[in-house]
């Protein structure tokens, strides 16, 4: 037996009894006749006391070898410190040792095992099981694990069935690119891995499982941006016979569940609000209501007066920003400088302060008077002391600019805190969008995505204007979960897929299945997908999803501690009926 | 709101109230003046009533247009039946029907929806989403998700943490054949999709997790045998600072409770045997000990007499089949014929029937007596009114033959009772295996598992005789799973490693990381994987795993559902760097 205790346990009530510790080796203070070490383990921190007089002089011996994380194991007596330490739960005792054996060496680790480390993003990552031995690293994991758990019961206990669908499946053209596999067995033919579990979990509710969950990884071989990951983690729910009312309680209820469980913090009801809205009030279908600064259109009240850049522009919007009437010229010239950077993108920005005592102070008073601005203030909710901050042009890329603009002053004024949290479901999504490249519509969901039964007749006069029984859940500013109610008729999946160019043969080749169950007796039936690792990480209080997974790939999906991926030899691609092609490498 | 109850719910309680209720048509009984319908849910079946007098006409007319399997949704009054069903929840009740939505039509289903089908196994699989409607595979899929959930709150309940490790891996030469993934973003490299979490299991450990586990797809690019899936779910965990006893006890409670959970079965704590004992009493490393018929080796009193195919033979075993002396002389030669079958390979039985009253009577008279036949019942444990059949030749295919025979007659005799759980540790496995192909040793278990340090000696003289500490747990005749404590120590890897013919070049660029890692203070560390797909089949009192995933591929490999795996077209073969070999398909 290695331990009799794990590290985080003893107290005052163990107090002289014989006890067996195993552990990395945290820190030494070597006082030459006594050496004290901290023995760290997943659970907490001992203090081991070697002192020279009552340890046996071999043992003794053996401890002013050890060096920082080594593995031991020791045998001794708990006694009590004589300066204790209240910020550590075993801070009243220590471990007089008897016995020491060493359970392994460590050369000098690459970085510091502390909470606060010197080591850099790459060096962790290439030895990242030292950087899951810190402590927030290992608590993210254990906070991931509680998460999923939460999850689990709480679907579980209300009657979902978790049922695991395949990995290898059938590529389909929709969406991400697919990572393939190629199959040997079946030489010249590719399974795919999933970018979802989407039409399994809606062939079972065709078979009649009316409640189901799964939390499974997913694929995605797109170019990575930035905290996205190629293999990822979804919380894939599916019910029938449900109204988007049903769903959205049910939904509600576990995200309420796990604010609570994670944080104590019973959530009011999440305000719903549509995708129009959203787009008109904060430039953005995921927007962050932790902190108002919403959008003032200023068109009406902005046009048709001398100022040439807005009565040219399809929009110009304003927003607030709290206490920013004190900017410096200097200041506000750099906030300038920031619209106009490549990634946001405006013209230019023009800026109004309210002074305090009801002044304005703009770099466009000479096309506007004080009745103007006083307009503008309203219309931006900008009080006494805020600076309205006004874009103008296109009306998407005007909005996009100014939630930017919105979300940087947001943190920069510390608006958004990590510890409060402000879901929000936003609805009526388009069905449909343009894409220009193509020249040809796309589903904004999937194709599986219903429209409102009251746009139906829209369906090809205006593919544009139906509305899409699809929502999203927004905590914090971000997608945390998307769904819809699909479509069970298979008349209306194939209009759909013939809205979004499929012939019908290609329409038969890839859905041919789910078409054919839909003649079956599929039920009514929608469902929704959360993003697990995003979920974890804002729960966590986070906005990287990076340190939540144990192992993560970098920004070329390489995992640099394994070197994947690798080269194959010639025989295994020969066994597989495949060639790399020339030219290439 | 589709409905206000489902159809398994409904008693005489809610007499009188008006429900609304949604599922499929199951049954159909039309009298003229009124017809009853069995509508069926999830969760059970509930009578409508539609009745010509009190129904009104236009639902009526509507009602009779119904058939199998539409889905519909009804409002209507909760009434006592008059002949009631006694083996219905809702047998009291039915719903008189006061209006009906269809919500579905359904073409004739291929097969009945009954719990005995008239479907056969190809056509279940290709309409699998029916086949799941059928309360048989429907329950065994509610089941499957009750035991992960119960495998995840055991787990959890003692601090293991749930770890998602990568599914997009490096390529590992051990084992069977990995499955394989192009990179897009890193042309000509592949990815591996994993055979078992392993090296990542084992890295945590390094990381200090101490306790973790994870149910996960698992991938083999094999050729299937009967009842094997390219992809299958493994219960994978890994403990530090533990023992095997310690091992053993923990994952023994684990399926003590899992037994109870499904059953309500109390077990004993699990026997434990050795592998050579296992192989020497019952010819098999995971042998059934449901029931008896042990092994009787005869060598010393068998040989050494007249019978010339005895005396060469390296090993003469027996076993008592109870009751066999009753068998007719076809039955005997059937029998015989059974064990030549190529599959079994024996050259044939010689057999000795005890009769009741003491005598012996065997188709080896000439060349032994009565005492002789004595022994031979004292070594098989025979009883007056068994037979005692009897195999002889080399000792490890004799022992297959005869644990075959055993098994067969464990069948026939009904001694494998599919409600009765007996659990076995098999401990004390060979670390090596030979293998007469490539001339070398392989891992039994795997490259990572470590010696018994008492063998360690033999690892370069007699690397046969080496055991390991390596564990299986086996169930009923299956092994349900195995582990091992693992080697911990860098030049303990790479001497394993130089053993089983890796070069060193060979053996950095495979486990290097691994081995890194073990340079910065790796812990002892064990751990052990079950199949979840078996373990659920035998939790379930079945033998066969398919009806236990929702969508199974065939031998080939094949979803025949969604027809996976497919071709790809130029283009996306191209996108990959990728062509196929000509003169293959």
């Amino acid at each position: 037996m290695y331990r009799t205790h794990n590290n985080g346990e003893l107290k005052t009530a163990q107090l002289n009894q014989n006890v067996r510790l195993s552990g990395w080796v945290q820190k030494i203070r070597n006082k030459g006749f006594i050496i004290w070490i901290d023995l760290r383990d997943r659970f907490g921190i001992t203090q081991l006391v070697f002192d020279s007089e009552r340890t046996p002089k071999t043992v003794f011996d053996a401890a002013e070898k050890l060096g920082r994380e080594f593995v031991i194991q020791v045998k001794g007596q708990v006694i009590e410190r004589e300066s204790k330490n209240p910020n550590l739960p075993t801070g009243d005792i220590e471990v007089l040792v008897e016995d020491l054996v060493m359970l392994n060496t460590s050369k000098t680790p690459p970085f510091t095992i502390e909470d606060k480390t010197d080591g850099g993003d790459d060096l962790r990552m290439k030895y990242r099981y030292l950087d899951i031995r810190r402590n927030p690293v290992k608590d993210k994991l254990i906070f991931r694990s509680q998460v999923t758990m939460a999850v689990r019961n709480y679907l579980s206990d209300q009657n979902f069935v978790e049922v695991e669908t395949p990995y290898l499946i059938k590529s389909t053209p929709e969406g991400a690119r697919d990572f393939v596999v190629p199959s040997r067995m079946n030489q010249g033919q590719f399974y795919a891995l999933p970018q979802s579990p989407q039409t399994f979990k809606q062939l079972l509710m065709v078979g009649g499982l009316e409640k189901y969950f799964q939390i499974v990884k997913c694929f995605r071989d797109e170019d990575l941006r930035a905290d996205r990951q190629p293999e990822f983690t979804q919380i894939d729910c599916e019910m029938s016979f449900v109204t988007q009312e049903d769903i959205l309680n049910t939904f509600e209820g576990l995200t309420k569940h796990l604010i609570k469980k994670t944080h104590g913090i019973s959530v009011e009801n999440f305000p719903r609000m549509t995708f129009e809205e959203a787009m008109k009030t904060y430039g953005n279908d995921k927007p962050d209501i932790r902190f108002g600064m919403k959008f003032g259109e200023l068109n009406e009240i902005a046009q048709h007066k001398e100022f040439k850049i807005f009565n040219q522009a399809e929009l110009v919007v304003g927003i607030a920003i709290p206490g920013g009437a004190s900017y410096s010229r200097k200041e506000i010239d750099k906030l300038i400088e920031w619209v106009k950077r490549p990634q946001i993108g405006a013209k230019g920005m023009v800026y109004v302060k309210v002074n305090d005592d009801g002044s304005f102070k703009s770099s466009v008073d000479k096309f506007y008077d004080e009745k103007d601005f006083k307009a503008w203030a309203e219309k931006t909710n900008a009080q006494p002391g805020d600076l309205i901050a006004v874009l103008s042009g296109k009306a998407n890329e005007t909005r996009a600019q100014l939630s930017a603009l919105r979300m940087e002053m947001g943190n920069r004024l510390g608006l958004r805190k990590p510890d409060e949290f402000a879901p929000l479901w936003v609805v009526d999504f388009p069905l449909l969008e343009w894409d220009e490249d193509t020249q040809r519509y796309h589903a904004m969901h999937h194709p599986f995505t219903s429209p409102k039964a009251e746009d139906i007749d829209l369906l090809e006069s205006s593919p544009g204007d139906v509305r899409a029984n699809a929502y999203d859940l927004v905590l914090n500013g971000n997608e945390i979960g998307g769904g819809s109610i699909r479509i069970h008729d298979k008349n209306m999946q194939s209009r759909m897929l013939e809205l979004l160019g499929f012939s019908e043969d290609e329409a038969r080749k890839q859905f041919g299945f789910l078409m054919d169950a839909f003649e079956y007796g599929a039920p009514p039936h929608g469902g929704i997908a959360f993003g697990l690792d995003r979920l974890v990480a804002i729960l966590g209080g986070q906005e990287s999803i990076r340190d939540f997974i144990a192992f993560p790939k970098n920004n070329m999906g390489r995992d640099v501690m394994i070197d994947a991926p690798a080269t194959l030899d010639d025989d295994q691609l020969k066994e597989l009926g495949l060639e790399l092609k020339m030219g290439k490498k």
